[in-house]
């Protein structure tokens, strides 16, 4: 692993890493977030997954998260959202090939060989970190934005010892029901539904996965919320599962990180007092 | 005045705006956040000056400001730092012509023409403001970054009766004394240092201009401090001068926007103390 960059901030550490993974067969940019702490101390992690078009810069930018963290003493990490390089295999729109990995494993050619983002965030980014930084890797909650915040649910979904605390900004509920999902679990994934459900949060509520509980904001004036968030059919799924979700509709906010920036804080709070209690 | 764009953030709204500026004979943007108040309401306003090679959108995206401004219900306006368009005289370096106007009204040829970003920001953008957001123009305090640290500074101190309040992030505290400020006055006023008085925060003070008192936060990791920033000349301008300056020099920070979001909040803060009283 090597260092990129590192700034102070709110009385902490913003660091950018960069490392070659062997899931994906490239190499991998992310950012860390360590306030200050006692030498020997180990710190809660929340995990943060952007959404299409972004790397790890955007919430490390625009987020707001430092203060938050800095107050709760939690570290705070941003993973890119796919494979990078001018070798790989792209496509020409936005909501697929870079920059718009789903958290999934790729099966179809071409994909398979470098868009594993789902071994890459279970599994390579974790053991790297719990190598590097000093996280207590018994306390980690798991957040996102619209396809990082589907990459958290579902993450969080099916691997409910690992993360405590799952929250989200305005994820997309159900690539199963929606043009996004569509195009990215069918491109990376085939033409079979089946396999499509271990990566939609509905479904894998519907076939029995739960969570203690859930935060959702949602701002009302989203663009994408009607065609392809859908954040009604989450509601549903919750309320059938039993699981106590709560689920914010937020007036007049969009989908940008404006929003985001504006409740960042809030589930900084909500995430810190499920990881120290 | 035509809008750019609007985004409900902070339970306010952040606003970014375009005009055709007769000061600089340009399209001019910038910036302005709104929090939520009574329909009759005027706020009191923070004016924000940035740096080298920014625009308005570093501080609005990366800044953390509206938080706090949302708190004690100010205004927070960041202005563009140079005119633009692909017809005007530039520089290739970052640190002259565009990105770079210094806060100066230019007499130099050829950047005499559109270069005056001293009557822009202190005649043409506040009766702009004045007529098109709930402002109460008696309530004003003006901040800003290195050399919109320096525009804050010596725009407050020749305005001592416009400003209740002035603060600065790691300021270029004395154009005459470092090459970012040899360079620029020397460029837009030419070489008699007479003229560049009026656009040093140094000199204006020893010049007897005064300020009831000043808030600054320099970080002690940057790069700029030694050659270009010299906040030590100001500390003693102010220490001769009896201006009660609380100049922190703030450990381990660099000169970035990670800097800047830490101590933003402070900084509103201690606005809000003098704006509001």
């Amino acid at each position: 692993m090597e260092t990129v960059s590192t700034n102070r901030s709110h009385g902490g550490t913003q660091g950018v890493y960069t490392h070659q993974s062997t899931a994906t067969g490239t190499a991998m940019t992310f950012s860390v977030f360590v306030p200050d702490h006692a030498p020997e101390a180990k710190l809660p992690v929340l995990w943060y997954l952007s959404g299409l078009t972004c790397t790890h810069a955007n919430v490390t930018e625009k987020g707001e998260f430092r203060a938050a963290c800095a107050e709760h003493g939690i570290i705070f990490i941003a993973p890119d959202t796919s494979p990078r390089g001018d070798d790989l295999p792209d496509d020409e729109a936005y909501d697929f090939g870079k920059g718009a990995g789903f958290y999934v494993d790729a099966v179809q050619a071409p994909w398979s060989v470098n868009y594993r983002m789902r071994t890459y965030i279970e599994q390579e980014l974790p053991a790297l970190v719990a190598e590097h930084f000093p996280v207590d890797m018994a306390r980690q909650g798991i957040t996102g934005h619209s396809m990082g915040g589907h990459g958290a649910l579902t993450i969080g979904l099916r691997n409910p010892d690992r993360f405590r605390s799952v929250s989200a900004f305005s994820p997309i509920v159900s690539p199963l029901n929606c043009p996004w999902g569509e195009k990215a679990l069918g491109g990376y994934l085939g033409p079979d539904k089946a396999a499509w459900r271990a990566y939609d949060a509905c479904a894998l509520i519907e076939d029995g996965a739960r969570l203690p509980d859930l935060l959702v904001d949602q701002g009302d004036a989203d663009s994408f919320l009607h065609e392809q968030l859908k954040t009604g059919l989450l509601v549903m799924a919750c309320r059938k599962a039993g699981i106590p979700a709560t689920i914010r509709m937020q007036p007049g906010y969009d989908h940008s990180y404006y929003f985001i920036s504006t409740f960042m804080a809030d589930h900084i709070g909500w995430h810190a007092a499920r990881l120290k209690a």
